[in-house]
């Protein structure tokens, strides 16, 4: 299939969606960003790379991060990951409170920012030094060294993430946080404040195309039933209130951030990556969902 | 692969299972079920059926029904249907009213309770014999013309159904309810009422796990894109507040209903159906949920 | 004190404010009244009567009725009214369903709309004529035999009650509703339907100023007990989501309607009756409101 | 009327009573009161006191403290107060996230945990020193110099006051909080871990059964008009979830602390106070409320 022409028809379709949306603007450093960048990057697991736009610029993942957290955390801890977090789809926008004080601090999912912070706690109990380890983590998914933290969004999102820190000292009243509040909040913003190029999260995300054995270096990260988890989970929580309409659209298990990247995979086959910075209204990037639907349509794959 | 002799472990397997869970007793009809029946049928797209056990006992197919419900209205409105119910996760208990309320009479998604209520709406205003060519299109669906409601059945689950009455009054306050409330109520209990084997509704799956098309009939019931969104419904939220668990474990799009039975697809591949009365906590099948699971990890089949 | 001249000066007071507010309109039998109207009666112990305005005209007392209900209730069933209503505010706009959901079909009070329904459900399995029963009991302490329902009014209501329907429904399948649902609903919306003027209320509710005694017939309709908690519960709960707001600016146990009519009393000494048919954001008489804040402070009479 | 034998008697009848309910356990503070510890404060306006039991030993106020927040703020904000916080009662257990989330920030009323922080938040921002000046205030509407925290209290307290950090976050989210998080929790924690009398308190509260003017001091701590919100405020929302159930069962204005006080007034005539650790299974004192139910039904005295 000639998937290059395919991009090019796609990047060129979505243009006139470009200036929809809106760029997230509730920190300075995200604010900042071009509307119109576009960029999406495939990366089969026969390792042929097809791209087009702006796939090598550096965007912050935010939480597509919640998916390097969770494959990190059940590679460590494994079953136990889900005494603590459930796996079923929130059905409520991505921030409530409501439905863990109902659930009695367990979060419906590691893909809610509750669940992520859970996530987190636990990889403080289970890792030296966590920062360092969960970066090396990441490089090493990617086949890279040099995949950073950009500290000044960290502490531009610690300064505003009062909703953040409301979570954990509820969970924190219930008993599911171990460890210091403030030491989860600050670890926490780091692992969203990762910057990586669609072409650097294609790599990453193709280990989980692959079923969790990386394709280069051929070390397994996570074993075929780990993944399998993950990958349901990407597929029923991976896009806040919107994962219905992802499973429909685009028909593929993914995980979109705030910074307006979307990671997408189709098990044995491949890895996708978007980015686009303008959100529709559910918080996911708006050319970047229809830019995955024209490519499932188009080359007629996805899970169904 | 040798898939009578996986059946049939799977069988053997499950069996210390079977006098766990609880039998559905809020209506007579269901309570007096034998709870140790167990039936298992799977029918691949080239028609070889494979079978276990209880497989050609008729049971009531209650919710699963919703499928159909669905498939009919989307093959009669189109795209319209999505504008009255909405295709997301519900996250809560399957008949909370709560969402209903807080959304403005819109339902999560046509699997829930009322969502399918609206869904029976529609048919009303779109068919001149709802009742009657309702029965046809499941007949058709499975290639035959015995199967029926069981009007004892849909009798006592109208007597104790307050709950569902008051989220169609709830509807019709928002304006999402066209026709006359007793007539859908009544319509709706028909609907849930049909009784049928494991083998009739591999049958009839088997026309969603061909995309739509009738493998023996060759009549094309909907559209490829029609079956995908009803598949990404089936697997974001087939399963009450279980479909996370079930992507997981069993990693198919499926229907479960609270007479037993789950009937589920692998896209291209085939349908599977099994019956085993007996309800865990969520109320899904208990024994049937691993059967499934089983059956994939056995064969290494998912949708992942 | 001289009450008329307070009453004249109120009158002149508020009447800026008579254009304000939103008349009921959600049936046209209410729609239709002028939104000019105001009046006001004052009636004490000692049986002097003070009056302004259109106080002698008749108005939809609406959910005033309630209060009537609930008395008649505790007359004939005593204390075992309230184990199957609550008497804690609700702290949730006046139709809600969600609490009713969550504490299992007890609504929180008789003067939400789900208690006054099964307040309603109480008489029915407790006279042998409710509809005529409720409306002897209403002339007789009111001293009239004329007072009607208006069954045009309940009629219309009737039509567009769904939300009763749906809350009834809920209550009946958690068992708190033991009638047949059609007639629980006919005979609630014939008791809302009840017309009386600002006289006639204010001489029914000089009764409970009189801690449940006739004034004139000298007839015990309550118990000193019984009529302290129905005032505790005017109090707490008599005016949707605005009774802390009316404890403070009034200061008086009392009922509001949505047909603009506000009843009140302080026990020992009156009963007073305002009526304006614009109504502010929460339901309650805009003018209303504050022609019984400007009353108790010129009087500087208040429960506290 | 012969008050000490009234309270004598009272103290016999709620002595079988002591053992019921269940002392505070949360913090060990609280949790080592010996729970059949009885005391009871009459002060009338006229300043004769009766009194019987233990009612000069010191006991943790815990949120009868809020009564002395909101009074404070009152005379240093005036009216602004309620822009930041509801009068409305919560009908909702008294750390409900919810409702806090649904109204964006704004606490129900000033008695809730939240609407009390968010006083709190006040009074630092208009007070210079707002620890040190809070005592003097308490003190001084005592007629005392020798009241003081207890900073083991306070200590424990915020060990484990995980929800409300949860709840002050949320708020600060909205806006609504403009201090820091620490200060405002270390503040609050302080400010209920006032210990004083039931004599004490009855002093402190004869000040609001004054209609806020001192007694004694013939300070004007509040305005009239100040004081009957206040005491509409303790009617609808003093009691947690009982609010209805005390208006009826005791009909005074008051506040109730989980240390097991219970304090009310009687305006122009007289304030009570009450204490015994055991608490229901609302948090209010179980042998308290009975205590001060007798009291009113004795002297037929309530605001009704």
């Amino acid at each position: 299939m000639d998937y290059q022409r395919i991009l090019e028809e796609i990047a060129d379709e979505v243009k006139p969606l470009l200036k929809n949306g809106v760029v997230a603007n509730y920190i300075p450093e995200l604010a900042k960003i071009q509307q119109d960048k576009f960029g999406m990057y495939l990366l089969t697991l026969d390792q042929e790379p097809y791209a087009v736009g702006d796939y090598d610029e550096k965007f912050s993942i935010q939480s597509i991060s919640k998916v390097f957290m969770l494959a990190m955390a059940v590679g460590k801890c494994k079953e136990k990951v889900y005494r603590r977090v459930d796996v079923e789809p929130s059905g409520d926008p991505f921030n409530s409170l409501v439905q863990l004080e109902y659930e009695e601090g367990i979060p419906r999912n590691p893909f809610i920012n509750s669940g992520a912070l859970v996530v987190t706690d636990m990889l403080i109990s289970n890792l030296s030094d966590p920062r360092g380890e969960f970066l090396e983590y990441v490089n090493k998914l990617t086949g890279q060294d040099d995949i950073r933290y950009n500290e000044k969004v960290a502490a531009s999102e610690k300064l505003l993430g009062f909703k953040n820190a409301a979570m954990v000292n509820l969970m924190k009243s219930y008993g599911n946080i171990h460890n210091d509040i403030e030491e989860v909040l600050d670890l926490y913003f780091d692992f969203c404040s990762i910057e990586m190029t669609c072409h650097e999260l294609a790599k990453a995300f193709r280990v989980f195309a692959n079923h969790g054995k990386g394709v280069i270096d051929s070390h397994r990260y996570l074993t075929k039933s780990q993944f399998k988890r993950i990958a349901a989970i990407m597929l029923t929580c991976g896009f806040y209130d919107e994962a219905g309409e992802f499973a429909f659209r685009v028909g593929l298990p993914g995980k979109s951030g705030v910074g307006g990247g979307i990671a997408a995979i189709l098990p044995n086959e491949y890895s996708i990556v978007v980015w686009s910075p303008g959100l529709n209204r559910k918080g996911n990037s708006l050319a970047g969902m229809k830019a995955l639907e024209l490519f499932t349509t188009k080359t007629t794959s996805s899970i169904f």
